[in-house]
């Protein structure tokens, strides 16, 4: 009866287990299921980490603290679950410096970290073999009409369902980054050689 | 007998669970045991979360990216466990655009989310009840060979022990952010006021 006991544990325990790791990742369910590429396959990794990602910092250049490079936490997407086409779509309002910055000055960075998904273990977040990625290009506005801003929201309130009842008088509206340099560590020996077309053109 | 298989359950399970969960938050052992403060507490809701926090993104003036603002994932450490000191202290190289970057220009801000110490439950990122800090400044490098020097590598390497091992060659070195404007989010109604002073001066 004490087996019986043990057994019930070994049974039960796991499925607790396994429960409480989906809630705390990230303190959400984690949204990975898509195996890690290989750190020397650049392009896939790159995707991989933007969309199994759903936040990070949006950077833009501050006109309230004389241009100083102003950080802001993000949620973001990059299209539906595990289908992510690799451009970082954002759902911002004016009431929020970030939009205000980039409607006067679109250079920008979007900045995530391997180390939200959980799967950089106990190596430290500066690590290099615990990916860091910074998209660098032009923080810019989606016509809120176009089938691409349709796209978006869709992308984004799927990754983020509470962004659909967000308050309509804030006047959230679709912004998107151009990409033009990738910088992503994800391994030894600095950052990885990728160019835009590559990272656009992987096939996840 | 089946009663006798349920207590043990009940009483080895959240062990189990406990343990998960601490190894689970970041991926690592979770640092913060201090509660969290009243959102309306600015102040020291501010030092909370900077003391509790071990990562974030660094921003700087990219001198190779056309004056973009440049995020960078890194570590950090305000002091020792639970004693934090407000100022955030970074161990960087000039293998890396960050340090370069700043000793070019020293403007910058470094950003962390209170999504990463897994206390916002299932709210999202972006959701202003989930806190985010922006500390916006100076990045200034420290004289290695004075007090704060001292103090700072070993506030960082309490909080990251692995930085102690990493390669004598890259010459780490470590930063501070001279503090000028502090943006906290941790409630509706937009960033909360809080002067540096009050930031400072916050008794933890």
């Amino acid at each position: 009866m004490k087996v019986k006991g043990a057994l019930d544990y070994f049974v039960i325990a796991p499925i607790f287990i396994l429960g409480v790791f989906q809630e705390c990742v990230n303190g959400r369910a984690s949204l990975h299921s898509i195996p890690r590429p290989r750190p020397d396959d650049a392009a896939n990794f790159a995707r991989w980490l933007v969309s199994q990602s759903s936040w990070g910092v949006l950077n833009t250049i501050s006109s309230d603290w004389g241009g100083a490079p102003f950080g802001n936490v993000v949620s973001f997407s990059d299209g539906l679950l595990d289908k992510g086409e690799g451009i970082p779509y954002f759902y911002l309002t004016t009431l929020d410096p970030t939009a205000r910055n980039a409607l006067k000055d679109q250079r920008s960075s979007f900045t995530s970290s391997e180390y939200s998904l959980g799967t950089c273990g106990k190596t430290d977040p500066e690590n290099p073999t615990c990916a860091k990625i910074t998209l660098i290009g032009k923080l810019v506005l989606v016509d809120g009409n176009s089938k691409e801003a349709e796209f978006a929201r869709t992308a984004l309130f799927v990754k983020h369902p509470e962004m659909k009842g967000w308050p309509k008088s804030h006047n959230f509206e679709v912004f998107k980054l151009e990409i033009e340099n990738i910088f992503m560590i994800n391994w030894f020996g600095g950052p990885k050689p990728l160019t835009v077309d590559q990272y656009l053109h992987a096939k996840m």
